[in-house]
């Protein structure tokens, strides 16, 4: 039986560059100790208290349907939260709950793009950026960066892919996988392309609690901008809730009650026990989310002090999220490559920059998620190993 | 801003004919005591040993993302459980999990339907079906039935609405609203129509654990039938678990493989403590299954004895499902009407025919989801209401 065509390209055909993961993934399922530094999800677990409140509304009764958009109290708590820390007015009509940012993000490419539409993000990306637009039926347009600009985007690139009727950019700052935040001219410059190009702009916040050097912008807070921006957040990542899938989009509330209305039409809500579990998260403030982001704060630092006594791999700044993306260039191997030799020498897993696009060629990801001794050992080993390879 | 045609179409304008459900809801929170028979809830909350086994894995440390097709243990018990019950192989490979049955009606007509495309459905119709079809992008066009057929759709109808080339029909039994269950002649006929159209067949079955008379029939175990049927189940309606969001698609390996793209870059997964409870509740077999449809096995009984005794109230057979769907033409008023009169007389809130389409005009649906002492105290009051307007 013949598949409709949307559904059969999503994955857009050829390498995912995802070989190396899942080579690492039969590695260990044959027994072989291998450090992952692979996917973002935090080497802890979700904390205890988050589970006991969970269990409490699960038992008190909250095992019913949801509100499709979300309880109250959830909508509330997201919004005080982006309010708080953006000073954009933000009430419970501009939020919509999501089982996980994914969720929202396909979501937000509905609401807007038409089939047919081209939509712009950009390069290197998040895995599923591409195929979450193909899936909504419209065509993605990739945006080149460059390892020397720290991979920020420039204005004239975005706008010079607009020009031919782009519905909508997606941005993603703090950003997976480069670790780069966003400055302030990146984001004005995005904010302008969209304003002077009536583009949707779609703003992965996902990661908007790990920032280690300057601070977190969000283009819904500069002028004009709030009217065209869906915001998407989770609780994912700041709160290691990574298997909850819960998340949210903010933006406009007209745009927000048809997205409610193709909630209705595609997931009918998140549980409800999991809202009151994320409503007592939030509660505990930022000393939680503080206390989760802390570790690759930590690794961070240990990753700068090793790459700082050798010329072999680069990093890009890594200002924020919980990867590090290094230029392995001077080997005179490709991302691919590089990842293969290491995991094939070391029994250590990275993401060849080739995963994520093209402008991140010879470059790998690394993901800070194994306690600061293994990550220490194998930053050094993986720096020792590029240093072999750029000497033969 | 803009958005896209797409999602500002998917309530397809109009009334919905939900009116009377929201006015109930106002009553309520205006503290007046109104009987719902409104939406398929039940009365019951999830059992709480699948609570327990929810709880376990949450602290057992399953909160890191699940894989996205489900876990193993899940995809396995889905697919035993549809072996047993139909007889037709059913690996893993033939199960994607989905956060809840509306997720797999949306991800069923992505994989079924391009943009463009015609999706047939039988009318009378669960509330969302239509907007589903028009969130993929695609058309919905809906199969009349009648009343005095039961609502049993008709070979030759469904044929005249395929033969300008539509891509797949959605059909549900047991029915929601009208409680009819599909005899062996109708899911013949919808088999044979969907052959010869070559037409994805999509078979919403969340009811199949509520049947009263006769037997569920599946049609993927009907001749050369298991290569174009996606089968929609849920544990919603068989665990009480309609707050949990977990569900289902059934189908060729192809297809599911598809669709894991699909779910890659739409939801990402269901939680995996969700899926550990739900292998929990399988495990505990039809006995809970049989526990928790047993009130509206014994709603529908008490139903039947009121309704025997009068000749103005008529009675579509209730052959499963947890919904009765009474005629009301013998009032003179329209479904719509006489709910809005039975709500303001008697604070007793039903669901117009009209809701669900137009076959079932001069009906009204009751859901069986109030205690049996109340639900038939109410549906004697329905009853007396009739006659009282049957003879102005």
């Amino acid at each position: 039986m013949q598949l409709s065509q949307r559904i059969t390209q999503i994955t857009g055909g050829g390498s995912d560059g995802w070989d190396v993961f899942y080579k690492a993934r039969r590695m260990i399922a044959e027994g072989i100790d291998v450090t992952e530094l692979t996917i973002g999800e935090h080497d802890i677990r979700t904390d205890p208290t988050i589970l006991t409140a969970m269990d409490a509304s699960a038992r008190g009764g909250h095992t019913g349907y949801a509100m499709v958009p979300g309880t109250q109290e959830m909508r509330k708590a997201v919004a005080t939260r982006i309010q708080e820390r953006t000073g954009v007015p933000t009430t419970y009509e501009n939020i919509l709950i999501t089982p996980g940012g994914q969720s929202a993000l396909f979501a937000a490419h509905v609401a807007a793009c038409s089939p047919g539409d081209t939509a712009l993000y950009i390069d290197p990306y998040y895995a599923t950026y591409p195929g979450t637009i193909r899936g909504v039926g419209a065509v993605p347009v990739a945006i080149q960066t460059e390892a020397s600009n720290a991979f920020q985007p420039r204005a004239k690139d975005i706008a010079a892919a607009a020009v031919n009727g782009a519905a909508s950019l997606l941005v993603n700052s703090p950003n997976n996988p480069t670790g780069t935040v966003y400055n302030a001219e990146t984001m004005d410059g995005i904010a302008s392309v969209c304003r002077e190009n009536d583009l949707w702009l779609i703003s992965d916040e996902v990661y908007d609690t790990q920032v280690w050097d300057g601070s977190h912008i969000t283009p819904r807070a500069l002028p004009d901008m709030a009217e065209r921006t869906l915001v998407v957040g989770s609780m994912s990542k700041s709160h290691a809730m990574t298997g909850s899938r819960i998340g949210w989009i903010a933006g406009p509330a007209e745009a927000i009650n048809h997205l409610i209305n193709l909630a209705t039409h595609t997931t009918y809500g998140v549980p409800g026990y999991i809202q009151d579990a994320a409503v007592h998260a939030f509660a505990q403030g930022t000393d939680l989310e503080d206390e989760i982001s802390a570790p690759f704060r930590r690794r961070r630092t240990i990753a700068r002090d090793i790459l700082a006594k050798q010329n072999t791999v680069g990093l890009i700044p890594a200002q924020g999220a919980m990867y590090l993306m290094l230029d392995i260039r001077a080997t005179g191997l490709s991302g691919e490559e590089f990842a293969n030799s290491l995991l094939d020498t070391h029994h250590i897993a990275t993401m060849p920059g080739e995963s994520f696009g093209t402008s991140a060629a010879g470059h790998i990801r690394v993901a800070m998620t194994v306690d600061d001794k293994r990550f220490s050992d194998a930053l050094q080993t993986l720096v020792d190993h590029a240093i072999t390879l750029s000497v033969q």
